[in-house]
């Protein structure tokens, strides 16, 4: 079988992931990467691929079975995925969970009119955890749904620290409440609080003469991101920023808590501990490109979603292969 | 849509468990038990269903969408799976890892030439575990796999205990060995032997007599069940046996432990925590039943395994429902 090509667009940190997640996969091959910046300011990182510009791709002839899209969900991502999905098969990882239904239609139209295959929101959540989720209530629909997430960082709640008056730079680790954990992991089926799953622990470097005091003050108190939140602030430099926490580990845990009809308890717990969250999500990025090749072999169009794959498609190995050996 | 209209063959523990399981699902109803006992002496715990002989099936006539298969995989699914997989749709759980290809032949045969849809070896191991060792390494192709079970009744141990001289009755529990998978987990690969990742204890009851030194030896060295673990002996009464351990829980892990082409390590975990195993295989084994109903109305013929089934199948709900709350 012929390699599957990709071609990436956008090479931020997720873009990077993908073509890291590449070298691993023998059979798929990273064809182009296309960026809305100047190529040739764009230096990557494997030779021998060419970085094109993003109007590359306007032709719909480049070389590529999958071009996933590697930009965000605010504003790249609504506008991209459908735009692409009229030209080629795509996966994205659209991650605003409340929009995933208009996200989905846009993009399932455009994909039927270009007789493409594209997977929205992939990667881990949505994505592995959503699977565990929906398993989770299929198997056990007596039960109830618990998502903690970290410890890791959240890029959006750094982002609104940095936007504080006074504030250079800053990090914000999200981090799961053991106790809370522990007492979902009982069988007890708790009704926990925003308060009670989670602390938010914030790293921030100040602007010269800032005001300490006031800009925690503004942080712990800041509607919607940490008002509900027990929350930490601490005073670093910017060295110590660059040097202890340019990482970006994420991860969680997902638990479904049930019972059979007998009142027996049943507890299904999955989690994730990341070092590099981009570079997982990446990971995952080009397994389903994988399925989304296939599925566009097979002649099916439109929007799909972790949902609708079955799990044999993100394997390179083939059905016997699998049963021997995985199942 | 009208009920998924289950039937069950085979009325033991893992049958009742599905019966059970069928109360759970709106959008399922079980419409007879078939049992190879007389129909007489079996009481089952649904009012208004019917037992039958097991010959009724014969007819190919009766009136149920999918026939879940409770018997057990030494004797009885190789033979009742392909048998019944041309009358009917079927859904086993067929456990013997080595034999799956050949029980999958048999199976996709006869499925084939009945025109019907046939999911075999489905539960948590194989089925839930195997789709999470399926996951993992797709996701990370560079890593290892580890599977712990336990803490829970192993059957299989158990029968063989019984076996030894002098036993009147006993369980044996398999434990996963904390420190195991505490390494595991710490991402360091390391290469476990079988007797550093699971330790066995056994409860036993005597016949009048026996000499509980000479049953203990027997136990602790019975090749390929208990010489290659550490193995604790401990003799109670039958009082005891049937009041503190009467119970079937089971559960334990599937780890991938990998790391990206960049170096930064990942730890996918899953876990089950199950106060009765058949109670549990058989809430999958009901939601997979959904997913084979689901398969053949679409025309789908042959056997599948887990890896086939795209999980969207396994809900009552539709693809925009999942999307807007799952996903």
């Amino acid at each position: 079988m012929s390699k599957v090509r990709l071609g990436i667009l956008g090479y931020g940190n997720l873009g990077k992931g993908v073509e890291l997640a590449v070298r691993q996969n023998d059979d798929i091959e990273l064809t182009a990467v296309y960026s809305r910046r100047d190529p040739s300011t764009v230096a990557i990182a494997t030779e021998g691929v060419e970085v094109k510009p993003a109007e590359a791709l306007e032709s719909g002839e480049e070389p590529i079975d999958v071009l996933i899209l590697c930009g965000g969900s605010a504003t790249d991502l609504p506008k991209q995925t459908p735009h692409y999905a009229k030209l080629y098969n795509v996966v994205d990882s659209f991650d605003t969970h409340a929009r995933i239904p208009e996200h989905f239609a846009a993009v399932d139209t455009a994909a039927k009119d270009g007789g493409s295959t594209a997977l929205i929101s992939c990667g881990w959540d949505p994505g592995l955890f959503s699977l565990n989720r929906l398993m989770g209530n299929c198997i056990l629909p007596d039960g109830a749904d618990y998502t903690f997430w970290g410890k890791g960082i959240s890029q959006g709640h750094s982002d609104a620290i940095r936007r504080v008056e006074g504030v250079a730079d800053a990090k914000q680790y999200t981090i799961p409440v053991e106790e809370a954990l522990e007492e979902v992991r009982s069988g007890s089926n708790p009704e926990l609080t925003t308060r009670q799953k989670h602390t938010r622990e914030c790293f921030v470097v100040l602007e010269e003469g800032a005001d300490a005091a006031r800009v925690a003050e503004e942080i712990v108190s800041m509607p919607n991101y940490f008002d509900e939140y027990d929350t930490t602030v601490n005073f670093i430099s910017q060295e110590e920023l660059d040097r202890d926490h340019a990482a970006m580990p994420h991860g969680g845990f997902v638990l479904r808590s049930g019972q059979s009809a007998s009142g027996k308890k049943m507890l299904v717990e999955y989690s994730l501990k990341l070092d590099s969250n981009p570079e997982f999500t990446a990971c995952v990025l080009v397994a389903f490109a994988r399925a989304v090749a296939r599925f566009s072999n097979e002649g099916k169009t439109g929007a799909l979603t972790v949902f609708d794959v079955p799990p044999a498609y993100l394997s390179p190995l083939d059905g016997a292969e699998l049963r021997a050996h995985m199942l």
